[in-house]
């Protein structure tokens, strides 16, 4: 069956816990799923490594990637770019890894254009006020910041649509074993598996012809 | 999330354990999963029972349904009808459960065609050779026949890239539940859940106003 890996797209509403799904995703089943590490201009914080959180680039480095098209996706923010280096993600694939891309709708778009075969997952909360209770609960958030994030969420709803599966986390555990069950009966879909179907056709002439 | 059941069509070759697989599936998930019963104008044989086997009818009540298009596909075979009910269909998918069509490849692109929504599975053995060794350890089928079968399967094997999804019948245990897990995970297809995304951005309309 189907080797190759899957490129994998997250995105969500900022409180619905994309971040531990993937977290834990990794951590159950480090051979199958690979993190994409994307490319950016800012400069590295206390703690962060090189490959690790991100490849830290110049903006000369990183104006060379997006003329070379070394780049899947990529935007601007607050004066700094990030991306998201095809080679690494490539590298992954080869190796059998689905690899796990967290952005927004606009990448997630355009990765589906350059990659059709890629699977694009959208976590949500059960409900939209459980969403809200999820960023009052953090105790950190201004209401005005909450506020921020809700009119965000609402602005972002209107793309769900564009993804392939909802991934509702309502308990994590749960939510973690169903993504990896869609991503695994991603791979036994027919066109991902030629070589398997041609190898099967090829056997049964022989057999036949025996 | 999508409580409206998924029509799901069964195909593969003859030898691959497609009955068993489904057998157990019904019996592990009987909440989830409901057997489509056919229609058929053959007489019932000792132990069938009305509606369980088939929906016993006669050629006239049978050309009646044809014509009142009560049938979601169906076949002549060796001077006898056999067809799927779309009643009993409905109403299964109506209670929620995902109904299963154990049919061959031309029946399946019939209902594609009706039901666009419909999940399309064929089941294989790993290897061809493996499908042959089957067939000859059932002790039961001369030469003759199992060279048969084979040619039928390598006709078969053209139409496997139409299904959706490969499901490969190694061991019996694990197939089951990749099956279960591939049909679970169809039910978070966004387009599967227009209600649940429209209830979502209308709690966020309402909570962004507050």
């Amino acid at each position: 069956m189907n080797k190759k890996g899957i490129l994998i797209v997250v995105s969500g509403f900022s409180g619905a816990g994309k971040g531990t799904l993937i977290k834990e995703l990794l951590r159950r089943y480090p051979k199958k799923y690979a993190l994409s590490v994307s490319a950016t201009t800012r400069k590295p914080r206390e703690g962060e490594q090189e490959g690790r959180e991100y490849f830290f680039k110049t903006q000369e480095e990183f104006e060379k990637m997006i003329a070379k098209e070394e780049l899947i996706e990529y935007a601007g923010y607050v004066n700094h770019y990030y991306g998201t280096p095809r080679a690494y993600v490539e590298q992954k694939l080869e190796e059998g890894k689905d690899v796990i891309l967290e952005i927004e709708i606009q990448g997630a778009m355009h990765v589906r254009e350059k990659f059709p075969d890629a699977v694009l997952l959208f976590v949500t909360p059960p409900t939209a006020s459980e969403l809200q209770r999820r960023l009052v609960d953090r105790g950190t958030e201004t209401p005005e910041v909450i506020a921020s994030r809700l009119q965000r969420a609402a602005e972002e709803a209107e793309g769900m649509a564009q993804y392939d599966y909802l991934v509702v986390n309502d308990q994590l555990e749960a939510c973690v074993e169903e993504m990896h069950h869609i991503l695994q009966g991603e791979h036994r879909k027919s066109f991902r598996n030629h070589r398997f179907m041609e190898k099967v056709k090829e056997e049964l002439q022989q057999l036949k012809g025996e």
